[in-house]
C-alpha cells in the first residue's frame, strides 16, 4: 500500500478539505491518506474551534483513512518549524508523497531554499520589523520573488525539511481552488475555515460547507474557544510568576517578559492585552504563540528535551488506515501507541497532556489519558 | 490621644462589628480607634465577600477612626502567624490596648502560653492527625482546657505575641455577644458575618444587619467571590507548573504538592478538588490557604524576605484618625503609607498587589497602584 501524507489543522474540517482528499488520492494514485492534524491548538496558538477527537472524527467520516496528532512542540511553531515537525511525523510512518495546497506549484523551491543558504545574517538586523519582513527583503533581492502567501511559505518549509534531512518524500503541491483563505464570509459549499468559524460565532448559517459530522459538532458549540476565555489564566500567570521564571519560557526574549507582566497588570481583557503588547518587531502569530508557551509554562529546556524525539499518537483510523498501521508498524522508528498512559502522561507526552487540560477550559472531556482511539468501518 | 486597637477582617462589616467597637472604645476609654484589616482574602485563604476599599469605608461610616491593611503574608496564616503579625502592625502604630471578642475572657492566657512551652514535641508525630488536633491534646494533659472555639485560639495567639515581643501592650478581652460565629440564619439586627455572606449568596434579606455604606456594597454583588471562580487559575497552575516548582510553594511539605497536582488533574471542579485533596492530617482552612499560596506562587524564599519586615498601608481614615496619624508617624519604625508606588508595586508591596490582581477577577477596580487612601469626615 502506498500512502499520501496530508498536513492539517480540519480548523474545523470543511468541504474544501474533502475536496483537497479526492485530489491528493485521485493526483498521487495512493491506496491510503494519512493525516498528520494540530491537537486542540493551532500553529497560531489558538484553541481550536471542537477538539481533536471531533475533528478527527469528521475527516475519517470524510474519507481520511488514518489520522494522528501532531505534537504541540511542533504544532505552535513558525512555518519552518512546523513542516519540519510534521514531515519528521509521517517520515516515520512509511510515507513517502505529501501533498499539499499551492498557490504557485510551479515556482522552483529547491532554488529558494538555496537562496536562502546565501542570506547574509546582518539583514536580520531591523528590531522594528518581523523576521519575516527581512526574509522577504533578502530573498527578493536573491530571487526577485517573495513568500507571501501561508502555502507558498509552507511549500518553501516542506522543501527545506525535506532537503535538509534527506526523506524521501516526494512533495506534491497541488493548485488551491475555490475559496481564498482570507474569504470573510460564505458563498456556496466551498468556504475557508475561518469564514466557517466566524459563521459559527455568528450563529450564521454554515451547514452546507461541512460534512454532516462536524455539523454535529460544530451545532453543538456554546462559545467559539478563543484567547478571551483562556485570559484570566495567562493574566495571572504572568502577574503572579517571578520574570526569572517567564523569562526562562520557550522563545521569550529581548526582554518580552518584562512587556508582558507590565501590559497584563494593567489589562482587564485579552483585546487590551494583545494590543498592548503589539510592537512591529512581533507578528500577532507570534505573541499569540508566546501566550499559549507562557500559559502552559513550557520552558526552552523542556522543549529542547523534547523536540528531537518525535512520537506518534494515532487519534483514528479506519479499515484501510489500519491495515495500513499493520504494514508499517514494525518500521516506525517512533514509539507509536493509541492510548495515553499515565506513564506517558508524566513523561514524553506530557505537555500534549497539559495542552489538552487546558483546552478542558472548554469542554468536560478528558483529551488524553487513556482516551482510545477512534475506529470507523 | 490613646488608641485602641482591633484585629479584624468586616467580612463583611455588620452591626456586631459596630457593637463590639463601641465597646472597646467604652471599656478602655480610648480617644481613638484603630483597626487592622484583612485586605482581599482572609485568614482562611478565601476572597473577601466586597473588596478591603468597600469594607474599610464602611467601618470609617460607622465610626473607626482609622483603617490600616494587614499584609496577605501575616493575615492568610494560622492564628499564631495572624495574631502576631496584626500585633506588629498596632504594636508599630504604637497602640498599646488591643481589644478583642473572647468567649472566655476570664481564662488565664498566659499560663496556657507557659503550658505550651512544656508541650513535648513527640505529641506532633501523628500524621494523621491536624496540628490543632494534636495541640489540644497536649494542651489538655496539661491544663485541662482545650482552644476549641476561634475567639480563644486567638485569644492565646495575641498573648503569645504579647510576651514573645515584649510588646507594651495591653490585651482586653470583651465577652462576645449576640449572634454566634456559627449561626447560619439571620435573626434581628446581629448576625453573623457568614450568616450575612450567605445571605447575600442567596439573595434574601440581610439590610438589617449592617450598615448603609455596607447595604450599597453588598447590593452589587452579582456572584460572592469563592474558590469555585477561581479554580480554573489554581487548577491551571497545578497542571502546568513543574512539581519542583510546585514544592518550592511557602508550606508546602510531605509531598502535598504531588497530591494536588493529581487531584487538580481530574477534577473539574474546586468542589472535587478540594474533597479529593482533603485528608485528616489538613484541615479546610490549612488547604484553602494552600490553594491561595499556590495561586499566588508564593515562595517560602519570599514570605522568609517579607515576614520580618512589616509595612503600613493605610486604606483611610476620619479627622480622628489623621490627627492620630500626626501624632505618632514620627514613631512608627517601619514604612507608612497611603499611596501604592510602581517601585513599592514592584519591591516590598508586591505579594499584595499580586493578591489584588488576583481578587481583580470579582472587580474591574485597580485595588492598590496609586489608589488614593478614603477620608471621611
Amino acid at each position: 500500500m502506498q500512502a499520501v501524507g496530508m498536513v492539517v489543522e480540519y480548523n474545523p474540517f470543511h468541504n474544501g478539505h474533502r475536496y483537497f482528499l479526492n485530489q491528493a488520492r485521485q493526483i498521487t494514485g495512493a491506496d491510503v491518506t494519512v493525516a498528520v492534524m494540530s491537537g486542540n491548538f493551532t500553529q497560531r496558538g489558538e484553541p481550536t474551534i471542537v477538539d481533536k477527537w471531533a475533528r478527527a472524527k469528521a475527516a475519517l467520516e470524510s474519507g481520511v483513512d488514518l489520522v494522528v496528532e501532531l505534537p504541540v512542540f511542533y504544532t505552535v511553531q513558525p512555518a519552518h518549524r512546523f513542516a519540519a515537525g510534521a514531515l519528521a511525523i509521517l517520515d516515520a510512518l512509511q510515507v513517502h508523497r505529501v501533498a499539499f495546497g499551492a498557490e504557485h506549484p510551479a515556482w522552483d523551491f529547491p532554488a529558494l531554499v538555496a537562496a536562502e543558504q546565501r542570506f547574509n545574517q546582518a539583514g536580520f538586523d531591523q528590531y522594528n520589523a518581523t523576521y519575516a519582513t527581512q526574509f522577504n527583503q533578502q530573498l527578493w533581492a536573491q530571487t526577485g520573488l517573495e513568500l507571501r502567501d501561508p502555502n507558498d511559505i509552507l511549500a518553501f518549509a516542506y522543501t527545506k525539511a525535506v532537503l535538509a534531512n534527506h526523506y524521501p518524500i516526494q512533495l506534491t503541491p497541488v493548485q488551491r481552488q475555490g475559496s481564498d483563505y482570507h474569504d470573510r464570509t460564505i458563498h456556496g459549499r466551498i468556504a475557508s475555515a475561518s469564514a466557517v468559524r466566524r459563521a459559527v460565532a455568528a450563529g450564521t448559517e454554515f451547514f452546507a460547507t461541512v460534512p454532516p459530522a462536524m455539523r454535529t459538532a460544530l451545532a453543538q458549540v456554546d462559545q467559539v474557544p478563543d484567547w478571551a476565555s483562556l485570559y484570566p489564566l495567562l493574566r495571572n500567570q504572568l502577574i503572579q510568576a517571578p520574570l526569572g521564571y517567564l523569562a526562562a519560557t520557550y522563545q521569550m526574549a529581548e526582554g518580552l517578559e518584562h512587556r508582558m507582566k507590565e501590559v497584563a497588570q494593567r489589562s482587564l481583557t485579552f483585546d487590551d492585552f494583545i494590543h498592548g503588547v503589539k510592537t512591529k518587531r512581533y507578528t500577532y502569530a507570534h505573541l499569540l504563540r508566546m501566550c499559549l508557551y507562557t500559559t502552559l509554562q513550557l520552558s526552552e529546556e523542556e522543549v529542547a528535551a523534547r523536540v528531537d524525539h518525535p512520537y506518534i499518537h494515532i487519534l483514528g483510523f479506519n479499515k484501510r488506515g489500519q491495515e495500513y498501521l499493520h504494514q508499517v508498524k514494525k518500521m516506525v522508528p517512533v514509539p507509536l501507541f493509541t492510548k495515553v498512559s499515565q506513564g506517558m502522561r508524566d513523561g514524553f507526552y506530557n505537555l500534549d497532556y497539559r495542552a489538552g487540560k487546558l483546552y478542558q477550559h472548554f469542554t468536560p472531556v478528558e483529551q488524553d489519558l487513556k482516551h482510545p482511539p477512534l475506529m470507523i468501518r
